[in-house]
């Protein structure tokens, strides 16, 4: 029998994955569980983006261009200008979900062995990127104590070596929620200069900005143009995961033109799903005013529920849905899996992602569980009266 | 200004995309262009297909889940059995578009530097999956004399080493519209056993097998389970290019477990795409009929009409719809440039997909181009028509 590649041996399995058929057990025993494991809004997509796909009157379901429209590109260049980015169609490319983005970038910027250095925990799927494209992940440890802010600059340039070619943020971060600041952008920018380093940040969550602070993207930046690229998805904007577009933004040309040469090798973005997306960036400003209400207030419940709980420490986020909470747990893995495997309160129970997975130093984070408020209050507030519970019965 | 990765400076372009300039250029001069460049049909997408997308009442466009729901699983394991080929809902992983399941096999077999071998002139974006995945193309030459037939099994196992993981075919092929027979799989299949290599076929034109030939799917070789991986996609079948839906079929376990998890990297592919490839499945067969008898219709013409003309030289299709022509010229890539930049007939003329970028062995096909009967009987006598007066008029 032929064999599977060390690079396919090497991919890792979503750590909420591993939990899945504990869910599915606990709901045929008749269990609610609440999901506060995944980053899948309940939020409705905006009517304007559907209707354009209900309206839509092809008869062939033809190939788009492998880059986007060239009106729709034109389109997303006005909602960066909007946002006080300036770039323009020609500095974008249109790829199927900001997963494909990430790729693109790392397959067009490093090489088998090149490194990424990204502040942890991170977002899961970093590590599949990065595995997917033989590129290592360099981590440098976030602290739950300093609500996950930027580390000392000094920590990012100790780890720099030849091989080091990018380093990349989550701008809100998920899993942490946490909104860098100008400042902090800043001490990167001057990093990546002195060392000729790329800046990728992912900044699916921009809109999602809370207690008026501002979104800093690193494409702000004056005379960072080479070296900045941002990973931009419609995903979590608009409440449309299931679309798959995303983009990649660079004002260095030849990413940008090497970006275009993965996006022709496989044809084209999902055509539908362009319709959506064009159309979805007419959504009125109510909408996105409505929803950061609503996950504020979310936030807010959470957080003040979590920290009535014995032993619980949680960050303050500032941004995106999410929080990295600190259980009084040994092993949040364990954990995670108990309470859908042996544990209820009332028939119901809760799935939250163990943090294990959002780090990629060995050890890291075993205590915590990422958390992610995309339920109405009132189920929010019965799932931290879970966790309460749970904590209470669990033989530690 | 930080460097783009070797990967990404190998990253081939596409030959066709060369030439939209040309062509954009022709146009605006207000000559008519007839498009055989590509593999965009004309044909319309079943109805039923369109409808469920018109009709479908979401309120949140979610993800769906990373290998496609089982649901739509065990309905493309019902299409697969009517094609008398016998696999299971848990054999197949649901891709976006043929691409990313060619993508995911890549790397779910091959490390960098492993070896591929696929018979040349072959689809372009292979070279491009190929480099993404640092997987090195070993081509092995077939003739336009034997209408692109395997080429002698000898030839292959020539060329296996020790870094050989897989042979590659596709069938029926692009863009030689061949159609490998019974004999031929089963030399492939007594080549991969001894040597204990995968079988991958792109089998993403499965229908379209003309004058009463069989489609000899690789799957339905008994004894091959741990060594067959066939790429699909709704693209073709249903004239679906721009829904990104296709799946990676096996019934070697390791390969799907592995596969799952590239799949899970990126979440989900496109939810509009799923619901329209779903419905799909209920596409009646009398469409098949008449788009098979149209495109049978199409190549005769276009067959005879080349034929027709002197020092034209061409393979003779049995299914897709591409073929690959001989032209009197010594350099198909400028005569591809010079029909749209420099002539025109009575204001029209024609666009071709240059051969050169079909091979991989340089200088291979230089006076070769691919021919797509993607247009109506009309004007492929026309196209003809205009090509034989190119052909006349070009100072070779």
């Amino acid at each position: 029998m032929p064999s599977i590649s060390n690079k396919g041996l090497a991919m890792p399995q979503s750590p909420i994955r591993k939990l899945v058929p504990f869910a599915e057990n606990a709901k045929k025993k008749g269990t609610k569980v609440y999901h506060l494991n995944i980053g899948q809004p309940d939020i409705k997509t905006p009517k304007v983006a559907l209707d354009a796909v209900k309206n839509s009157n092809l008869e062939v379901l033809a190939y788009a261009r492998s880059e986007g429209s060239e009106e729709y590109r034109t389109k997303l260049a006005n909602y960066y200008k909007k946002n006080d980015i300036v770039v323009s169609a020609t500095d974008i490319v249109v790829t199927t979900g900001g997963s494909e983005a990430l790729l693109f970038t790392f397959g067009s910027i490093m090489d088998t062995g090149d490194e990424v250095i990204i502040p942890e925990p991170f977002y899961a799927n970093y590590n599949g990127f990065s595995t997917a494209s033989g590129v290592t992940v360099v981590p440098v440890i976030s602290k739950i104590e300093d609500n996950f802010a930027l580390p000392p600059i000094e920590d990012f340039e100790k780890l720099i070596t030849p091989k080091t070619k990018a380093i990349l943020i989550c701008n809100p971060g998920n899993p942490t929620g946490y909104l860098y600041s100008k400042e902090e952008i800043e001490k990167l920018k001057a990093l990546v200069l002195k060392h000729d380093l790329f800046l990728i940040a992912d900044e699916v969550y921009r809109e999602f900005a809370y207690d008026g602070l501002q979104h800093n993207s690193i494409l702000k930046e004056t005379g960072l143009d080479n070296n900045t690229i941002v990973i931009d998805s419609v995903s979590k904007r608009y409440s449309m995961c299931g679309a798959r577009i995303g983009c990649v933004v660079s004002r260095n040309k030849e990413v940008i033109q090497t970006a275009l040469k993965f996006a022709q090798a496989r044809l084209s973005p999902p055509t539908y799903a362009l319709i959506a997306s064009e159309a979805a960036l007419d959504t009125p400003q109510s909408y996105f005013e409505d929803v950061i209400e609503e996950y504020v207030e979310r936030r807010n419940t959470l957080i003040s529920e979590l920290q009535k709980i014995d032993g619980v420490k949680v960050a303050n986020p500032k941004g995106a849905f999410y929080c990295v909470a600190e259980l009084p747990v040994k092993d949040s893995d364990h954990f995670a899996q108990w309470i859908l495997e042996s544990f209820n309160h009332n028939n119901e129970t809760i799935m939250v992602a163990p943090a294990s997975g959002f780090y990629s130093t060995p050890g890291e984070g075993k205590n915590q569980v990422r958390i992610a408020y995309v339920l109405n209050k009132k189920d929010l507030i019965r799932s931290a009266e879970i966790l309460k519970e749970a904590l209470k019965q669990y033989p530690n």
